[in-house]
């Protein structure tokens, strides 16, 4: 008989946080990286540099938080309310002061008078962007390369399931056809990508946990049109498997929504390829083992180990 | 006549901006970093690298939240509560939902109904490590080396005062001798560093931002018994210069606090160095041009530029 999922989840975590590559901090999701588990965290994100070295993307990098604004012009509250991590801040007299310090040394809830200070955690990391490029694109359209932590309020206790954990992008901003050629060039790449590191992993139609019952409609939508795929990785199921690379078709969702216009007229389409970093990584630790020492000589070589 | 401070402070992001070294986002302190400002970021920090590269430090690497509970657990709350940014997150139903979408169409405050999910911004990339050194330490104590963006509730139009921003850490856990060593070692080697990097700077005393009528107590005490010095660069003045690095000596507050105990029994002592990769960053564009290849040959060397 099989155990069930979660006590297999548990157990490799447990795995994970006794080889010091997670370090627990108590909060479901939120992990320390050991220096190894990092290492090859650092080596993904290298990769992914050299596969798209030639693209001419342009290097941008953005903090972990985004500002409120954009983050309601990006509709993702409609979508993705469960996610959100607003930052909250404190502002008030002495008096103020004593009184929420008085709140918390009592265990009792002083987090309730604090203010929305205006930013929002990262949902994506290729959110900062479109706000950045309202107005007439170049002939040529963009494209861009980032990487950035990203939040996602959903403690688990599965490790593939974290709250804050980074995403490597990278995005295009055209028209239909070219932003479409861009996710089919990346979707080969990334499967000859896993498939290098000798990764068992398959391409589905990706399945986001949009809210509700509307949420089910979107989500339908989004697979009828074929918009977005995913490279799913077995971790610690083949039944269940987790999305490490996503391939996502927006159309001109972004391009309306932040008013990035075509040279020749004409919404934006946009496109974008997302690498799980932390979750590549663990899909590593456990296809090949918890010793570094025991991978594939291909998967060392390719990530320089 | 000299300009104001604050229209040099504009001055000086408007021309990062231009440059696109800085990207704006909207709101102050808050900006994406083009591809030089990132690359000398990332410079500096391997810099840190090489210097502490034989001291034996473990390296570990966190993401930007602290837990709730570690962060109360550090008083940082008592001292600097205007700086604290705590997330907050929605649990409801689909009606909740729909409400809250409602509000925020109306533009109306849709933040004040969400619920601490459990997690605040780091506030110094050294807090994630205390809580998980419970216990006792190695007869050696220990050395650790983390990095990560951090968090200030302080909109401003300074560029170097930004509200999200990384520190490179160094941190030094054992005895009072030793961690004092540590700190007066590091204090040598952050002075050579900038020096090596041609930057005008000094050391002084620090002068932290404690909040209050007894936050002025606990500056005048921490200046009173030499525990906190800065290496200060004139940035865009210099009657008020940028801190931007930092060596701190804890005594045993930490330990106290979080249950470090020596080998031998008391509690253990802690310093740490800090890095502000954006603001060395700063300083070496305003003191060296906003153009890479202006820069003094040494300085491109030591960075591999």
């Amino acid at each position: 008989m099989s155990l069930p999922l979660e006590e297999i989840q548990r157990e490799f975590l447990a795995q994970l946080i006794e080889r010091r590559l997670l370090i627990p901090s108590g909060v479901d999701g939120i992990y320390g990286h050991g220096h190894w588990f990092e290492t090859v965290c650092e080596r993904i994100d290298a990769f992914v540099t050299r596969v798209g070295k030639d693209d001419g993307a342009e290097y941008l990098r953005f903090p972990p938080v985004v500002t409120q604004r954009n983050y309601e012009l990006s509709e993702h509250l409609e979508s993705f309310p469960d996610l959100v991590g607003v930052v909250h801040g404190f502002r008030g007299t002495e008096k103020d002061h004593h009184a929420l310090v008085a709140r918390q040394k009592a265990g009792e809830d002083w987090t309730q008078g604090l203010r929305a200070t205006g930013v929002v955690l990262t949902p994506a990391a290729c959110y900062p962007i479109y706000p950045t490029l309202k107005g007439r694109l170049p002939h040529e359209g963009k494209r861009i390369d980032v990487q950035s932590y990203c939040f996602r309020y959903e403690p688990s206790k599965d490790p593939a399931r974290m709250q804050s954990f980074r995403q490597r992008e990278h995005v295009r901003i055209g028209r239909p056809e070219e932003v479409r050629e861009f996710r089919d060039l990346w979707q080969r790449r990334g499967e000859e990508m896993l498939k290098a590191l000798q990764l068992d992993c398959w391409v589905d139609l990706a399945n986001d946990p949009f809210f509700g019952r509307a949420g089910k409609m979107l989500v339908a939508n989004q697979r009828e049109q074929n918009l977005k795929f995913e490279l799913l990785v077995p971790i610690t199921s083949r039944e269940k498997p987790t999305a490490c690379v996503s391939f996502n078709y927006h159309q001109d969702h972004f391009g309306q929504l932040f008013g990035i216009e075509l040279a020749e007229g004409g919404w934006a389409h946009t496109a974008c390829v997302g690498f799980g970093l932390e979750r590549i990584t663990l899909g590593l630790f456990r296809q090949h083992g918890l010793d570094i020492k025991d991978w594939p000589a291909p998967t060392r070589e390719t990530l320089g180990l």
